[in-house]
């Protein structure tokens, strides 16, 4: 019970009771029991989500998903691929990479994490600016209606309109509308060239100026990862980095079918980053010179955890443009809270990672943490942006739904809960769908 | 009165009224008093629609969106624009182009239809196998709902995790949920190189092995449309194309940022189709060279009215490695029926537009066309795939939803509906919303 009790935020809560469905029919019958008996059910996929959407908060059962994880078909020629709730992303790269496919949307989380999960968190990861997430491969789905009626819906053809669209409901809602029992994901195939790239800038205004030009010119990098001074000072203090004091630090991939495409690209990159006052460009010349630029990129978990004991990790998004100004505000807000925030992130698609890093034995530390988290919520919809790019709204960030969502909207969603699960028995007291109007 | 009582399908119907609203206040009062005094509302882009999603068939109000025609908002940096609904597709293409940007998916009803319109039919085009339909590029809506609530749902940003997400169950549902008076659709960089090429197939059997090792071997043509033989015959008959008789006609597009990129594509797709053993390949060497490649592709629809008064088009579509079976039924089909059926379509993402072609003045033809199209639409839901690719259904195929659909689903499809509209003011009686479950 205490294994299902957590996820990767800092919630937890104890079931009372878990579940391993192995069918649609297991998921169906504990449904209609909670419907009879009046209790929660919580849909658990690997638990690595960030914001608490896993916790049973009102006890009840825990549905785990992991046994329902076999890969039931793999087309490539039809370009999709369909699997239940529990198979491992990862698992599923490992045979679509031999067959030169994947499923691009890759979170963080991959070696871990469930495609359930990933379907109802509608999973991103560092190459959606240019792949897009994982709405974007949804096809089709089997649903469990919180009632206990199986429903399948989408389709296994690259497009269809058929009716009211369903499917892409349950793609980010976060396991409140109904409990995913199988999926059908369209399939990409692999890019076969890549070229990397490393661009220093001393200031920040630059940095923003060179992204806006990179698009302007028709390039969407598939990775375009920046760090901001307060993430690079820190690997400088922690001694492993020989890196200039600068105030942005790129890490950029193209891609393409041919080694030319690849490499025309990051060379136009390159120009502009130039022109527009880069300290310092470096493009890879071999896969292990690649690897090496991606090293700073790759130690910011590991490293920040040496320098504080605790790390709350955002993600807002906001349009590509407004990046300088948000990263200087987050700069303004940690000052007037004296807190530590890095900022790191994906700014090809305008999703950064305030990260706010602190001791919780300081005195009056919680207060300004979470003041802090509620001016950067506030910023980002000020700017433009939302809540969250990636990690979702569970129980972490509802609080906080009304800055980037009008009433009308709130409504709305409130009242699909009601229609779908008029019990409120699946994943209750999420996403804020419980407060008043 | 008449003119708003016609689309594009053989359904007319007059409306009692005609509302030219010039803003979302403007439709939320034409609705609250549908509600008051219980009349029907249907709305209308530029009635490019072929299965009567626009045809007010219960009378009451038509609300022409034309002159909500304004684009508010391109910001290329951000890779966003903001549009009203009446906004003609090519119109904000034309802003577009110079900025070296596109709004991808491009329906062949380009030149007139509006992007309202796109959104509601989730409208496909020639470029869906790589760069997806209308619902890929959706970013954020305003809404009015049939109560008369105006709701902003979506986002400016890339990405967005925040709450139930909305905007897409409006994308494709053909203004039943919700009237469309403001879109944020994500644009994308025009590619900078293209190669054209023509493939012919004397079996059909060799031109879906060859679309099956084109799709294995990672290349995703950006076009790859097919004509079949009766086709083809039709063309030859016509006295203006100097084709051979075969079975198979093929025109592609690749692209990418270098004509390296375009061209390696093609390169591989041409040694694929000869090893599948290809009567005929041709690579365009200039643009006017691919102009002429195209041309038989483009006369398709003038040749056809010139042989038969009338011609409906059907739009099924299914997993691409279905395709020869899908022709060889259609095929079948055509005969027992004693009718005319040519079959064209978007063959890279198995989207086959087989049209029906007769004289109404025929004895008994309308049974005959019926039966044949209902018979083409359980052949594509027994080879996987689904009644409409891009059409929609609307009035034409709201019978046949059945095939494709199973009951608990089309259920909660119209709950949905009563949730939205409850006392079904809203484009009613269409998609068999209506229909007792």
């Amino acid at each position: 019970l205490w294994a299902a009790a957590f996820d990767a935020s800092d919630w937890r809560t104890k079931p009372n009771a878990v579940v391993w469905p192995s069918s649609s029919a297991d998921v169906a019958a504990v449904l209609k029991l909670a419907n009879r008996h009046d209790f929660a059910v919580t849909v658990r996929g690997a638990g690595t989500g960030l914001v608490g959407s896993a916790i049973p908060v009102r006890s009840g059962v825990v549905l785990d998903m992991s046994r329902m994880n076999q890969i039931l078909a793999v087309r490539v020629e039809d370009r999709y691929v369909v699997v239940q709730p529990g198979v491992i992303y990862r698992d599923l790269d490992r045979v679509l990479e031999p067959l030169g496919f994947a499923f691009p949307p890759d979170p963080a989380s991959g070696p871990a994490c469930t495609l359930g999960g990933n379907v109802a968190t509608n999973a991103g990861g560092i190459r959606g600016a240019k792949y897009g997430v994982t709405r974007d491969y949804l096809l089709g789905l089997e649903v469990v209606l919180p009632r206990g009626d199986v429903i399948r819906t989408g389709c296994r053809t690259m497009k269809s309109v058929s009716g009211v669209p369903l499917a892409g409901l349950f793609c980010g809602s976060e396991g409140v509308l109904g409990v995913i029992t199988e999926i059908t994901l369209k399939i990409s195939p692999r890019p076969k060239a890549k070229s990397t790239g490393l661009v220093l800038f001393r200031r920040l205004e630059d940095a923003g100026e060179a992204i806006g030009r990179i698009t302007r010119a028709g390039i969407i990098p598939a990775v375009m990862e920046m760090m901001d001074k307060a993430t690079i000072d820190m690997l400088i203090e922690s001694g492993g980095f020989d890196l200039p004091r600068v105030e942005a630090f790129l890490v950029m991939e193209t891609d393409g079918f041919t080694s030319t495409e690849a490499a025309a690209q990051m060379e136009a990159i390159i120009d502009i980053c130039r022109d527009a006052g880069a300290l310092e460009v470096k493009m890879a010349e071999s896969p292990k010179q690649a690897a090496d630029l991606w090293q700073a990129r790759r130690s910011i978990g590991p490293v920040s955890i040496k320098h504080w004991p605790v790390g709350l990790v955002e993600d807002v998004t906001v349009p590509m443009s407004q990046i300088p100004d948000l990263l200087k505000g987050v700069r303004e807000i940690a000052a007037h809270n004296q807190l530590d925030i890095i900022n790191f992130g994906h700014c090809g698609d305008g999703n950064l990672h305030p990260q706010i890093m602190f001791d919780p034995a300081e005195d009056g530390i919680d207060a300004r943490v979470e003041r802090a988290a509620s001016e950067i919520f506030q910023l980002a919809c000020r700017l433009g942006g939302t809540l969250s790019g990636e990690h979702g709204i569970g129980l972490s960030k509802a609080g906080f739904l009304k800055f980037e969502h009008q009433p009308e909207e709130l409504e709305l969603m409130r009242e699909l809960k009601g229609l779908f699960d008029p019990n409120n028995i699946l994943n209750p007291g999420k996403m804020g769908l419980e407060a008043p109007s």
